[in-house]
């Protein structure tokens, strides 16, 4: 089959590869029906988080069983299913308590920028869909896999409660998705943080109240002043740079909460600060298998739409075009075609 | 009046002062029943956080009040009160979040290792005990100023929990009164980390059910191996260095809390870490004002004695030997008589 691999610096190719297949009883095999390029793909892409070696991309999916291993019980072929992006055995200490991405047999779910994936311990990571999807609500229930997800992860870790403020730092996907699950999760105010316009009209369109287009300084002096000089309930981090951590710490009031879920990159918190900043901290990889049945219920249902993120819908094979798309900002999130 | 100085490093000296007057009306000065020395004094003691100039030291306080400015209402001349180690107006949005010490009006309190002390903000920031205590419990009530208040923070920001497990980073009087708070907090295990055997003796009377005397990655593997490798539930971490702070977040599972309340002296986390580690991170200055009502009366009623800790008593002309006492690990905690 011909999928995406990264070779270096914004090289990118779709390209001959091996079609997988079970590796262990626990595995599953599965046709995509729907895939897409994450903000996080774009740290590899830029050389940032350069790669060793040629490396098969991808890591959000949604499709049909199409083989399992001989210990899988919990799905067959024929099934639509979404899965999260880390495999998880769901029965570990660790997912018990709800940190399925911490699971203690936790494997990388990779190579899903591709017709077919090989999605380890299936039984624990991926989750069945009440039926076959219609095409249109295939981008949202894809979207589940990682990106809603990891903003619902956001919101809950920044402990958004009904009538409060929340804050949303990053007008990425994930920052999108951020503020639509502080709405659903009863956020009075939310205040996007974002200077493109299209975006600014999205996130209003999600839920936001207000948006604040200054950044640094300027930006946290805005939030104060809209939060009678006191700081929000609620920071969303949806970026993973020193300065979208600082913005959603400082952005934040004494005994409020910062929820984080952007990759880290050269973030270093200083203790002294955090110390006095009185904010709670809790982020990390969102434990998507967590919320999965939840979020397919409100999809399923049609009470939200998180697709909507996705302004850019190309054949899988045009996938170095949806690297560049989003390197350069020309859209938001860009889903991919098998 | 004579008090305590600190001049330079380890020269604290006990010396002739002006006596402290109301300055604002919404002072009071308090003639001190009994002061102490804090573990953080023995960084600027220790020339860790240097002082620029002569300065007054101590912070924690309980006694009798010798006069009132004009603003005061709550308490007056005779009433035995106790009052936070920063004074606060307990009437900002902070302060009524619970954030006393991040209050909008926050002032320092200083120099309270003296007969007499000037506590700002009296309204917002002292607690009147039931009626005059007897002189066997004045080391107890004296805790709360400060010390208890801050291990009973430690226990709620590490969110303990009945039935659950606790690690205690830091055999000081915080980290002692932190296992004693955990205990009444209903944590099942309690595991301390000290290596003096005294503090451990101390720590078991407190509440510890487990010790662990390795550091490190040692102190680690042995909680691991307590937690069935999982990790505790909850961390206190109650010393304030790279080491503890590490101690305590390693010592922590996927998406149990760590409380830090130890003052960070050369702490940086690093994100990547933090990110993977899937804890919780709450800390900072101790809100001891919200405590105070409970904590006096369950000193009052004889349900807590956490005056245990001082393991020292000296008259106040000889603060000096209290400090170095507890600068060469002699003594957990000096309580001073003026």
């Amino acid at each position: 089959m011909q999928a995406t691999v990264l070779h270096g610096e914004r090289d990118i190719r779709f390209e001959d590869v091996t079609a997988p297949t079970i590796v262990k009883p626990t595995d599953a095999i599965l046709r995509l029906s729907a895939t897409c390029v994450c903000g996080s793909d774009l740290w590899p892409y830029r050389g940032i988080a350069p790669v060793a070696q040629p490396t098969p991309m991808g890591h959000e999916y949604c499709g049909v069983v199409e083989e399992v291993g001989s210990a899988v019980t919990s799905v067959k072929p024929g099934q639509f299913v979404i899965g999260s992006f880390f495999a998880s055995d769901n029965t570990c200490p660790n997912c018990r308590a709800g940190y399925t991405t911490s699971c203690q047999h936790r494997e990388g779910v990779g190579g899903a920028q591709a017709p077919l994936l090989r999605v380890p311990l299936a039984d624990g990571t991926l989750v069945r869909t009440p039926g076959m999807p219609s095409n249109d609500m295939l981008p949202s229930l894809l979207t589940l896999s990682d990106v809603m997800s990891t903003g619902w992860f956001a919101a809950e870790a920044a402990a958004v409660q009904p009538g409060k403020t929340a804050v949303v730092v990053g007008d990425g996907a994930v920052g999108l998705l951020g503020v639509l699950s502080a709405k659903l999760m009863g956020a009075e105010r939310i205040i996007a943080m974002s200077r493109h316009e299209s975006r600014q009209k999205l996130a209003r369109e999600l839920g936001a109240t207000d948006i604040v287009s200054e950044r640094g300084d300027e930006g946290i002096a805005r939030i104060k002043e809209l939060t009678h000089g006191v700081g929000a309930d609620s920071a969303l981090e949806c970026v993973g740079t020193q300065e979208s951590m600082m913005q959603a710490i400082r952005s934040t009031r004494p005994g409020g909460h910062v929820g984080y879920v952007g990759v880290p990159h050269g973030v270093q918190l200083d203790g002294v600060e955090l110390f006095f900043s009185h904010v709670h901290l809790h982020g990390g990889p969102a434990p998507a298998r967590r919320f999965l049945p939840e979020l397919i219920d409100m999809v399923w249902s049609g009470k939200i739409n998180p697709g909507r993120v996705f302004d850019l819908t190309l054949p899988l094979s045009q996938v170095a075009e949806g690297y560049r798309a989003m390197d350069e900002r020309r859209a938001i999130k860009a889903l991919l075609q098998p």
